[in-house]
Formats: structure tokens, C-alpha cells, sequence
């Protein structure tokens, strides 16, 4: 857990568990084979016990997988209604043509089947290599199994089943205690490459056992995404595949309204928070995470533009990877954001550490910077003086590993 | 020489030269103290015999170093007429205020001095770390020393003098022969990273012995650079420094008017697109060409959106980088890029090789591929079935070596 934040008429504090955290949820997990190695995960099902209230949010490529696809219509076609997810990982089905939504649509049918609900209220999300088919024997036997076999504490196995390149699971849950009882928000997401809003190869699944008419529940997901999820990016890359689900029970016996909104939605960022800079921090061959607040901007899609040009700038996260305080590159890739600022009234700090202000470099506190860029989690700070709005993005340094995971992934 | 063009009234040849290759040119280089190596050269005058034409294109990075300004306030004032240009490697004197601006106009008085012109006739350019301020003791030395010894021929020491992390010196020049006599384009660049449109951490310097008025010089600039040194990109930076003057001396008599205009072009584009192919081949860690081109797009623009997301794609980048024929990567850069079409009636083709049609791969062609992509010239083909315009931008993969030599740059 990043933060525990406290404000007004709730209060929110660190649970244990992760997408089955809240009550009236179920998992499981299992090797079905399509992941080459015998143990590893690569099929999960999250089922709730009732119909549940759904939101979800989709990849912008207009390359969207078959998941996707399928995905979408179901949330359509039932109002926001849903009773499970089916994850894959290791076959993205994106770039599968007829056939791929068809299997889509199959895992739907074979995961309602045992839980007595509609194709229409199963939700399909799988992540991996683009243009592959799915070994539909072995999904098709792998769901059967894990239909068979949800419990609730099973959220951590879940988790490792969407990982690809991922080098470790991601899971959060909250309390979030208010003056009308308290509920749980829960959730696990997988990122790796492709991280960039909005959304990128990025699987989100949050839960919560609060109860949440589909349009509120849509709402909370956007807003609490804009400054988790899609404030992320590892590589400026937006996936085929990418999904944010999100599924309300209702068990908790809390009813969220306008009154009790803000409560849903900070246990949302909480829980967003945490699994978003978990991606960040398990990005493909990242050491570092990099937090880029850009302050004193005119709009908040300025400040939101320019700490993203930072965010991804090679030579910034090149700069960061071989701890050198670069601060010329940070304001040159400001200086190229398409924002308009004046230079001579920027500031630039790295750990904290003043490097650019006035027009001018501070070149003798370079060193101090310097030993603040060796640690795992690098701040860098930017002031425009052209107003008063700010965003951050976090993300993470360009390492050689990257280029050596991205060049040998699929051959 | 990347093309010998031929076209209606007019035909361009090689040449022998780069810079001061066209008639009424000198220049001279040296090693002046900058860089560390006392073999390494880093300052350098090209001189005109006389008053020239002259024109320029500069960074569109709001973060805009003192030689450019400067350059860019001499020109304003002389409404197009130069007699200079002096550069230095090593230090690119940006973000270094009123003492950068100052040294930045030293220069050129030191440089007009001996020649006897006025400063505002000597255009001055920087290339190299950002944020250090010249050490003018030496470099003013330098210019005294190469203004007195200023020759024709050295031309390829010119070239030598404004790399920094560039693997080789770049330089070509041509003959375009028309029905009223023929006249020479020469020139020479240096690139390697921060390379993107509008310019970059790029220095290019055209010379030419037509006589062109200066509003017409600057339009063949605008006009060449435009599908040369703006189509080309290496990691997606843009400088603080990047310059692109033109000079046209005149001497070889003949004079460039409307009817001319194309063939004054056709020779600009033939040693711009030279130059600009041997920016990206010359890449930090680059060990790939990859010429991207983008058809059947609705507009220019979206053709060009397209083969720049792709050119610049993390993925793609490594996966080249490593041989590997993931069309995937490249329809999904597509797919984000920004322009809409029907991923269904788009097709994907590396080395030639048919990889991505009608919604489907062609993946029994993915050996094929492979063996394409192992060349040190690889071209990526991606039709969007939307229209009939086209566009091409060069890149380079993206290896290990990048990210070393950009960790390890100034530190």
C-alpha cells in the first residue's frame, strides 16, 4: 500500500488480500498450456456469487483484440451487469480475425455455463502475443477446471496468472470505513511493455463489495484511472488488449450515493495507486520508478502533456538509468511538449535538488543530485510559471534489459 | 549519393566534396580546446567569397540555445545575406543566459573580423552538452587561427569538426546540369541522438553556387528539408540547437528563377536526403536503417502521423533491433497513432514480405521476414486502404548500445 489517506467523513486503511478481498467474490487459477512452462499460471476466473454491478474501460488502439470486442458488446448488451472475468495470459487473441472472436465468445459461454449465468454477463481479457490463436482445447478444459474449483483467498493466484513479462504480481485491497458502514475495495493488474495511456497492454480488475449502480461504478473507474492508470507509462506504447474491469456486489450492504461517492472513489485511487506504480515499478527492464510532477502549468492538460513528454523521453530515462543529472535533457523534452511556457521562468529539480532556474543551470549542486539518482525512486519536479495547474505521471528508466527483452521476446 | 535523378529539363550527377564543394566557398577546422581529445576537431568556419544568400531553418523547441537565436536575429537583419557560418562540437551552449548570448555574438564578431563583414553576416551554430558555457579563450583562439587559414578543399574537415557522438562525418554534393548551365549543391550534417522533426540536436549546412534570391532559397530549404531531414527520426528528441542554414554564393552564374526553381530543389533534396539517411544510419547505437512508408493514408499528414508513430515505436524498434517479424507491434503503433482507418483493410509488409492482410497474419511468411530483417537496411511497408496519399520517414532500431551511450554521456 502507497498511501493511507484520511479525509472528512470516511477513512481508508491497508486489507489484506487483493481481488477477492471483497466479500462476494471467488477465484481460481491454473496452467491450462498455453504458457510453455508447466508452472506457470496463465488462466484465471474471478467470479462474483450474484450478479453484480459492471464498468469497464478499453484500449484506444484501433487495433482492438477479440477480448475486447467481445467484452465490450456483453457490458452493452447487459446494462452493466456482469457476474465474471476470464483472463488469459501468454495469447493476446488480438489480429485473429472470425475466428478469434469466436473463441472470445466460447470462453464467455464455457465460463457461464457452470456458474448459471449469460454469455452476455461474462467479461473476456487476455494478454500476450498479438496474432496467435488460442489453443482452444486446452482453454476450454483449463475453464472447466477453474469453474470448478473458486474460493475466496485465492486473489494472489489470480494475480500471478495474468503476469506475462511481468516480474512480479500486483494486488491491493482497502477498508474503506464510513459513517454508514464499511466495504472493501480489491483489485490485481498485470502491465509490463506497452504501458502507456491510454491503458496500454495493461489488465486491471478491481472489486468491491460496496453496492454501486452501473453508472456511478463507470464513473468512479474514469476518474479514478485518469490519475492512476492512464497517468503511467513505461515505454509510450498503447496495446490491442488493454481492459479495466471493474465489479461492484454489493455484499458489504453499503450503498453508495452522491453522499458517499467520495468515499468509493478514494478507495478506487487507493487501490488504482498502488497496482498502477506496481506496473510502473515492473516494467519491462526498469530499475527505477520515475515520479514527474509538473506544477505551475496553465491548464492541467499542459501540466499532464509535459510530465508525459518528460515520462518518455529516452534521453530523460537514459539520463536517470546512468544516474547523470541531466537536467538540459528534462527541459528540452519540456521545451518540445507543444506547451507554451517561458523558458526563463522554469525550474527544474531532480531528488528535490534545484539544477535550472532563472535561464540558468545550478551545475554545483550536480553531485548532490547526483547520489538522489541512485535510488530506486526518482522524483523530478517542474515548475512552468504559467499558471497554477499540475498533474503527475510516474514512470520508469530505459535500460539495456528493455532493448534485450523487446528484441528476443517472440523468436 | 543515394540517387542520381533525372527529370524533365535539368539532370543531377554526383560530385566530388561536400560543403565546399559548389564554387565560392572556403572553410577551415581545427581542434581548439573544446573536446577533451587533442585530436578531435571541434570548431570550424565556411566562408563565402562574398556577400551570399542565405536562408535557415531552426529547432521548434521552445528551450532555444544562443547560437540559435543569435543566428536567427543576424538573418532578420540582413533580410537573407550571410558571408559565415562558424560552429563548435562539444558544447552546445544552451540554457546558459546572457553570458551564452554573448559568447554566441563573440563568435561571430571574431569570425567577421578577419573576413571583413559585419557580425550580423556570420551565422553561428552549437552542437553538443547543454548547460556548459564555451571556453571562449579557446575558442575565440580558434577562430583567428582558422579564419587565417581558410581554403577550398577542406570541406570534409568541416564535417569532421561538428560531430559529436556521430560514428562518421557526413557530407555529399551534386551537379545539376540545366539548359543554362550547370551549378553544384553541397553540403554536410551531423545528427546521432535528439533526433526528430522539426530538426533536432541536427546541424546542416547547404551550399550552393547558383544565384538565388533569398526568398526564394529559403522556399527550397523549407521545401526539401521537409521530406529529408524533418521525414527522419532516431529516439524522438528534438534539441535545443538544431540549425539548418543554406548559402548560395552565386558563382557559377547561373541564375535561379521560377523556371529553374525545380531543378534548385531536385539538387537540395538530393544531397538533403543523403545527409538526413546518413543522420539515421549514423544513430546512437543504430545498426538499422529502416525506411518506414506509409500509402493509401487520406491525407500527407496522416501518412506521415503513421510511419513516424511507427518509426519511433519502442517495439518495433527492438524488435528489428532483433530480427524478429512482429507485425503485431507494427499494426498496433499504427493503430495508435492518432489517424483513423479499418485495421481490416490494412496491410503490413517487411522487407516486401506480406505479413498482415485483411484482419489476418500471414504468419508461414514470418521466416521469410526474418531473413529481411537481418539486412542493415530494412524497409517496413504499411498500406491503410483509406486514400491514396503517401509518406516515408527513415529510422533506426533501437539497441543496448543506446541506452549506454545516452547513461553514460555526460557523466
Amino acid at each position: 500500500m502507497a498511501d493511507v489517506t484520511s479525509t472528512r467523513n470516511f477513512e481508508i486503511s491497508a486489507a489484506t488480500g487483493g481481488v477477492t478481498a471483497p466479500l462476494g467474490f471467488t477465484s481460481s487459477a491454473l496452467h491450462c498450456g498455453i504458457k510453455a512452462s508447466a508452472s506457470a499460471l496463465d488462466l484465471a476466473v474471478i467470479a462474483a456469487d450474484a450478479p453484480s454491478s459492471a464498468a469497464a474501460l478499453f484500449t484506444t488502439n484501433l487495433a482492438k483484440a477479440a477480448p475486447v470486442l467481445v467484452s465490450k458488446r456483453h457490458l452493452d448488451r447487459t446494462h452493466g451487469v456482469a457476474r465474471a472475468i476470464v483472463v488469459n495470459s501468454g495469447c493476446a487473441n488480438a489480429c485473429t480475425g472470425a475466428d478469434g472472436l469466436a473463441n472470445a465468445e466460447r470462453m464467455a459461454s464455457e465460463t457461464a455455463g457452470p456458474l448459471g449465468c449469460t454469455t452476455d454477463a461474462v467479461l473476456v481479457a487476455s494478454t500476450g502475443v498479438i496474432g496467435v490463436g488460442l489453443k482452444m482445447d486446452k482453454v476450454v478444459a483449463g475453464i472447466r477446471s477453474a469453474t470448478a474449483s473458486l474460493a475466496r483467498g485465492k486473489g494472489a493466484e489470480a494475480a500471478r496468472a495474468i503476469m506475462t513479462t511481468d516480474p512480479f504480481p500486483k494486488e491491493c485491497a482497502v477498508t474503506v470505513n464510513t459513517s454508514r458502514g464499511s466495504f472493501i475495495v480489491g483489485g490485481t493488474a498485470k502491465g509490463s511493455g506497452m504501458i502507456e495511456p491510454n491503458m496500454a497492454t495493461m489488465l486491471g480488475f478491481l472489486t468491491t463489495d460496496a453496492q454501486v449502480a452501473p453508472s456511478l461504478l463507470k464513473r468512479a473507474l474514469t476518474e479514478s484511472a485518469r490519475d492512476t492508470f492512464n497517468a503511467i507509462t513505461v515505454d509510450g506504447e498503447c496495446s490491442t488488449n488493454d481492459s479495466l474491469f471493474a465489479l461492484a456486489s454489493g455484499a458489504s450492504g453499503v450503498v453508495i450515493d452522491e453522499d458517499l461517492y467520495p468515499a468509493l472513489l478514494e478507495g478506487f485511487l487507493a487501490v488504482s495507486r498502488d497496482l498502477a506504480i506496481g506496473i510502473v515499478r515492473g516494467g519491462e527492464g526498469a530499475t527505477k520508478l520515475i515520479t514527474v510532477n509538473v506544477r505551475d502549468a496553465r491548464t492541467v492538460d499542459d501540466a499532464r502533456q509535459v510530465a508525459r513528454t518528460i515520462a518518455n523521453s529516452p534521453l530523460v530515462k537514459t539520463a536517470v538509468h546512468g544516474a547523470d543529472p541531466n537536467w538540459g535533457r528534462i527541459l528540452a523534452a519540456a521545451g518540445r511538449a507543444g506547451v507554451m511556457f517561458d523558458v526563463d521562468r522554469a525550474t527544474v529539480r531532480v531528488g528535490g535538488v534545484l539544477l535550472f532556474e532563472n535561464g540558468l543551470p545550478h551545475d554545483e549542486a550536480a553531485p548532490q543530485a547526483e547520489e538522489q539518482l541512485k535510488k530506486s525512486t526518482v522524483q523530478i519536479d517542474v515548475t512552468l510559471g504559467a499558471g497554477r495547474a499540475e498533474a503527475t505521471i510516474w514512470g520508469c528508466d530505459l535500460s539495456a534489459e528493455y532493448v534485450r527483452i523487446n528484441g528476443e521476446y517472440r523468436t
